[in-house]
C-alpha cells in the first residue's frame, strides 16, 4: 500500500477508535469494538477519501463519513455471520462476533453499528447529513444490501441465470462500494463527464469485487482467507464460478478490470488512488 | 380513540403502505409488510402528531417522519423477538416474525425497516432530515434503545437497584418515546417553557410506559396481551413488580402519570391530544 494511502487507512483506524469510545456500555462496546477492529482493508473508506483527494477535498472532513461506511459494513459482516444466516465461525482469521460474545449481543452489536452510522453522519455533517444519510441508507436498506442479502437466500434453491447473478451482486456488495464514490462526491465539485465515469468505475468494481470474492472461495484456503473456504459450495449459493465455470469467472473478473481502468483513464484528474485500490483485484 | 386521532392514525397507516411498496422484493417486502401492520397503537407516530398540531403544523408534512418512528419500533420489536434474544412465539395476537418467515429473513426485514427508517427521513426531508435522523440514530443506538437492550441482558443474572432499572427503561423504550416529541417539535416552533415541560412529560410518560408494560406482563393474560404472559419473572429480568412489589409498582406509575398531567398543564397550548394518549397508562 503506498504511504497515502496507508496515512489515510491510520485516520480512518483512528476515527473509528474515537467513535467507538462514545459507546457507553462496555459489553456492547467490546463487541463493537472487536468486529469493527478486526482488521479489515477498511477498502470503501479508502475509497471514498480517494474521491475527495482526487478532488482537491479535505480528507479530515471526510473520516466521519468514511468511518460511517464502515460501521455499516462491519454490521453487516456481522448479521451475514449469524447462525440463522451464513452460520460462520471464522471471519478475519478470528472467531466470528456471535462465537465470541453470543448470538444475542452479535445482533445488537450489529443493530448498533448500523443505527450508529447514521447517528455519526447527521451529527458531524448538519449540511449534507441528508444526503449523505440517503446514499447510505438506500444502499444497505430494502433496495440495496439487505434486498441483495435476500435474493442471495431465495437462490440457494434455484439456479440463477448471470442477469440475476449480477443483479444479486449489484445489491448485495456493489451498491455500499457505489455508495463510496458517491459519498466521496458530497465533499467535492466534480465535473459532470467525471461523474459518469466515476458511476462507471464504480459498478465495475464493485462487480469486479464479487467475483474475485467467489473465485477466492473456491481457490484459497481457509487459512489463506480468514473465512471458511469452499462455502459457498456447500451451501449451494449461485456464484460466478458454478455458473460460468472457474475460467470463465476469471475471464469476467478481467472484463469488469478492464471496464474500471477505461473508466479511470477518463477522468480529468490523476485516478492513482483508485487505480492502487483496483490493483486489489489482479492480486 | 377520538375522531382526529383516529384520523392521523389512518394517516400513519396510510403513509407506511405507501412506503413498504417501494420494497422490490417480494420476500422482504412480505416480512416487513407482516410486522409493521399487525395492528400496533401507532403510540409514538401519534406522539409526534400530536406535538405537530398542537403548535399548528401541518400534520401531512410530518406524516413520513411518523412512519419512520413506526418502522423502528417495529424493528426493535422484530429483533427482540428472536431465538437468541428473548425468545418469543407470539406478538400481538399473531405468531413472531421469526415463526412466520423464518429466522434469516426476520433478522433481514428487522435491518431494512431500521435502514429503511433513515432513508425515508432523508429522502423526504433534505432540509431538516440530518435533525431528524441525529433524533431518532441517537435514541435508537448504541447509547439509546440499544443499550438498554444490553442493559436489560446484562441484568438476567442480577438485582438491578431502582435507578439502574430507571436508566435501562429510560434508554429501552423512553429513548424513543422522547424521539417522537422532538421529531414533532421540528415540524413546528414551541415556545421555549413549552419546550422543557414537553421534556418533562416525555420522560414521565416514557418511564410510566415502562411500569405500565411490566403490570400488565403479570396481572393479564397471554390473551389479554396478544404476547407471552408472565415472560419477565420466567426470565429473571428486572422489573418494576419485581423491585417495588405489585402495589409499589402501580404508586409508581401512578407519581410518572401525576408528573406526566403536571407537565401538560404547564403548556401554553391546548394539550388534548396528548391527554388522550396518557390515558393509555390509566387503562
Amino acid at each position: 500500500m503506498s504511504p497515502m494511502l496507508a496515512g489515510w487507512r491510520t485516520a480512518v483506524e483512528q476515527t473509528l477508535d474515537e467513535q467507538l469510545a462514545a459507546v457507553a456500555n462496555p459489553h456492547l462496546r467490546a463487541a463493537m469494538v472487536y468486529s469493527v477492529e478486526a482488521g479489515g482493508k477498511r477498502l470503501r473508506p479508502l475509497l471514498l477519501l480517494s474521491v475527495v483527494a482526487m478532488y482537491d477535498g479535505v480528507i479530515a472532513d471526510a473520516l466521519p463519513a468514511a468511518a460511517a461506511l464502515e460501521y455499516v459494513h462491519t454490521y453487516s459482516l456481522i448479521h451475514d455471520d449469524l447462525p440463522a444466516m451464513d452460520d460462520d465461525d471464522l471471519r478475519r482469521g478470528k472467531p466470528t462476533n456471535h462465537k465470541q460474545f453470543g448470538e444475542a449481543l452479535a445482533i445488537l452489536a450489529g443493530d448498533a453499528l448500523l443505527t450508529d452510522a447514521f447517528a455519526i453522519l447527521s451529527r458531524e455533517y448538519p449540511e449534507k447529513g441528508a444526503a449523505c444519510v440517503q446514499i447510505l441508507a438506500e444502499a444497505a436498506g430494502s433496495n440495496g444490501m439487505v434486498g441483495g442479502q435476500v435474493l442471495d437466500m431465495d437462490g440457494e434453491n434455484e439456479q440463477y441465470h448471470l442477469e440475476t447473478l449480477k443483479r444479486m451482486h449489484e445489491a448485495k456488495t456493489g451498491a455500499l462500494i457505489q455508495a463510496a464514490i458517491a459519498m466521496g462526491g458530497l465533499f467535492v465539485t466534480i465535473p459532470e463527464t467525471d461523474q459518469t465515469a466515476l458511476a462507471d468505475f464504480s459498478a465495475a468494481f464493485g462487480l469486479g469485487f464479487q467475483i474475485k470474492d467467489d473465485i477466492n472461495d473456491v481457490t484459497k484456503t481457509t487459512a489463506e482467507l480468514g473465512k471458511t473456504a469452499d462455502k459457498d459450495v456447500i451451501e449451494h449459493k449461485n456464484t460466478f464460478p458454478e455458473l460460468l465455470g472457474l475460467d470463465g469467472a476469471i475471464q469476467a473478473l478481467q472484463v469488469e478490470i478492464a471496464k474500471a481502468e477505461t473508466a479511470l483513464n477518463e477522468l480529468t484528474v490523476d485516478a492513482a488512488p483508485l487505480a492502487e485500490i483496483l490493483a486489489v483485484l489482479k492480486a
